[in-house]
């Protein structure tokens, strides 16, 4: 008995410090207007946790159409499910944005081996985005390593006739994978276009990725101002493989790599971005976007790369509509076209807005996948930087604390002016890229209250930057 | 041409963009002493994240012992794993604290069914740690919904002759899922206590956690005073199944509950704490203490609650021998036994250490998974809680912003006294119930980075302790 008693006590103790765990909003260090302002956040995130649509979006887009890469049925697919959903949550108004796309299509299943030792080793593969194909019966060769677009410049021409290696790693000492990525992407995209002007027969590239695992992640390059004919096939390789295949060019420098894909760039082929918005209470001439991108690669289902963002940012609107919080600017969603490969949809807004004299106010983006919240990055002038960053203590007791200058995202970028303020919505990084442009990323790797927070996260600094950004535009316009 | 040469910019620009995003760990704001902790600091992390050990080590226990309820022969493999492991790190002296331990025994499947309409409805369901068995036959009766503990009190003797089904889920609007658990687990821990007085046959209870899904999650009950007549078989159903019989029970409310569960608390078995040392260097009497809890509940792997904890307590001690860091005080690593029902070796431990006279300064402890680093909950007086939040900018390049005060850890907090500063690790929390106490608690869910940025974390906050905490005791022992 007397040990039942205590551990009853000792579980009630539990429970009741865990109760004093949860960090309480503590609403008496703010002022009447921010009391105000904490409970609609407060509001936002209620409705989007205990009523939110985000996921169930996620999992139709996921699991009902997929992957959907520039020029595919998917992606064409994927617009027509983007604006009947906008209309769906009863925007005011929804349209589509016509913009050509550029259409580069995988073709069949790529396959890679070599053999050492009498062993033969299959190498999970896939093509670089714009790549060009093997030759039929594919491409064998010997493989000079690298770590860097650098080493290969310095070893030049001795790259003719060779495959060339780019296995330079993730820095996973680097806490925002991003940065990581940064560091390594650049041999992803432009390690053909240095190794082609040599006579190099092809490249292949470590996956872009923290994990070490058995999933080829796939990416953007370019063959840059090379005329055709010294265009030559890129294709990445598992890290995993990666790592292997470092090791047996140390056992056997003549070991020759063998692999085929059967990838091509057609015409390009029309598609749009998908519009829609809120008309403003009062200043409706002033837009905020808000957005992600609806295209994504072909391997796996485009869950966090940018299911997630597309969701979440038609969630904001939703939040909005459902509380029946009214915005004084006009709140625009946009569901943009090709991020992946062209950032053509981006640019061909960017242009409408222009030709139509838009006023652009502020812009939001996700695409940093559906993670939980950890703040947000922004890209605006001295005044408007202070501004969001005095918003902090409104953020903090939902995770928000990054409120760094950074970049915002790429389908907002080209909206960037003086006096537009750009912010990306920055998720926790961690997990990001081990899913990247692979086969994983996926739906089930997307987690409900992870997602559904990010969209209140997004909705609040919009109703904040609703309420006091355009007052305090230094510049008015 | 024209257009490859603007992809290649804005990708340029995306990358470096990237770049900027990185919180840079700008020394410049820092003394002296500071910049050598910032660098001892960004060293830990650099190791746990290049050369780190902890998720080989949870690999191991899960998938070749699993699932360790104390008592089990599992639990004994997990003593005799952890003796060896501490071993292998090299730590200066590992011995077994000789622990008895609740022994409670799951025996075979349990099976839940009713029938509604004519349609048979099969319910996931588990037996609760320590209750007792059903019938051979099993238990059909009619069932009272309610939704909280109090509400079975005011119904009272109508409860007689029924299965009580506790429904109370968790509110998801609270943001700390810790104390969304708080908030139910009474009804959890004191369901069958409550009703097994006035005579009901059976509690059914709605699992703890934020999502909906299909899988039950079991915990600990408690009869508490009641006398043995009295005591009734509890268990616990998937939320999904709570959801569905609620709303079954409003279409018919005279519909019978079948369940039959085998289990059964045994005599009390032998068992044993793992600890182990580094020596102090200079004050080798004060000790600090980092630990976890070995067992699990016996449903899953035990990989987040609490592999994951066990595995960053011992990585924090491989991280100072690894990287010859001389810590004043003595760093104690204790792998806990019986956390999940009974906490009886936290109780032992604190008994020796008082009975050995040992001089405790501090206490870690890592038991709230194995996910993204968030902070530290601090309890300690307030001399050492504000010293604790002075680090907050050697820990905001990590993510670690939250230095709240609150509790600890239930394996550590018998240590509490007056100059004793104890220290939960606080891991982001959203995922956390989704596995809590299910078969779903398994190694797949546990990330690599995030568990190795958590034994960083926690070696951090030890080093930060080890050098600055003791001399800023107030009362000196």
């Amino acid at each position: 008995m007397k040990k039942l008693l205590l551990l009853f006590l000792s579980s009630i103790l539990l429970i009741s410090c865990n109760q004093k765990q949860e960090k309480i909003i503590d609403n008496t260090q703010f002022s009447a207007e921010e009391k105000i302002d904490s409970t609609n956040i407060k509001t936002l995130f209620n409705t989007a946790l205990t009523e939110g649509k985000s996921y169930e979006w996620l999992r139709d887009l996921t699991q009902n159409i997929g992957g959907r890469l520039s020029g595919s049925p998917e992606a064409e697919k994927a617009v027509i499910w983007g604006e009947k959903l906008m209309k769906e949550v009863g925007l005011d108004s929804v349209w589509l944005q016509p913009v050509m796309v550029p259409h580069w299509v995988r073709g069949e299943k790529e396959v890679a081996t070599y053999t050492i030792n009498d062993i033969q080793k299959d190498v999970p593969i896939c093509a670089l985005g714009f790549s060009i194909a093997t030759p039929k019966t594919g491409i064998l060769a010997e493989v000079i390593e690298v770590k860097s677009l650098k080493e290969a410049e310095e070893i030049g021409e001795k790259l003719r006739g060779k495959i060339i290696f780019f296995n330079g790693a993730f820095d996973n000492t680097i806490i925002n994978t991003f940065q990581a990525y940064g560091g390594c992407a650049g041999q992803r995209y432009a390690g053909a276009m240095v190794c082609g002007k040599f006579g190099a027969k092809a490249v292949i590239v470590r996956s872009m990725t923290n994990s070490i695992d058995d999933y080829p992640h796939t990416g953007t390059m370019s063959y840059g101002d090379l005329p055709k004919e010294q265009y030559i096939p890129t294709a990445a390789i598992s890290s995993r493989a990666a790592e292997i295949l470092s090791t047996d060019l140390k056992k056997d420098p003549t070991l020759k790599f063998y692999f085929k894909q059967n990838c091509e760039t057609l015409a390009d082929a029309p598609s749009f971005n998908v519009v829609g918005e809120i008309k403003g209470a009062k200043t409706p001439e002033n837009i905020m976007v808000v957005g992600g991108h609806l295209d994504s690669w072909d391997l796996g289902e485009g869950a966090h790369d940018d299911g997630a963002g597309i969701v979440q940012s038609l969630e904001v609107a939703y939040l909005f509509k459902k509380n029946n919080i009214k915005l004084k600017n006009t709140l625009r969603v946009v569901f943009f076209m090709n991020e992946e490969n062209g950032i053509r949809g981006a640019l061909k807004y960017a242009e409408l807005a222009k030709l139509n004299k838009e006023k652009h106010i502020a812009g939001l983006e996700s695409d940093e996948g559906g993670h939980t919240p950890r703040g947000f990055s922004i890209d605006a002038n001295t005044v408007n930087t202070k501004l969001l960053q005095s918003w902090k203590k409104l953020l903090t007791p939902y995770g928000l604390h990054d409120l760094d200058k950074g970049s915002s995202g790429a389908d907002i970028s080209p909206l960037k002016a003086e006096n537009v303020t750009l912010v990306g919505y920055k998720p926790d990084s961690q997990r990001y890229f081990d899913y990247h442009h692979s086969s994983t990323d996926t739906f089930d790797k997307v987690n409900k209250r992870e997602l559904e927070l990010g969209s209140a996260s997004m909705a609040s600094i919009i109703y904040l930057m609703d309420k006091y950004l355009y007052n305090n535009t230094p510049v008015k316009p």
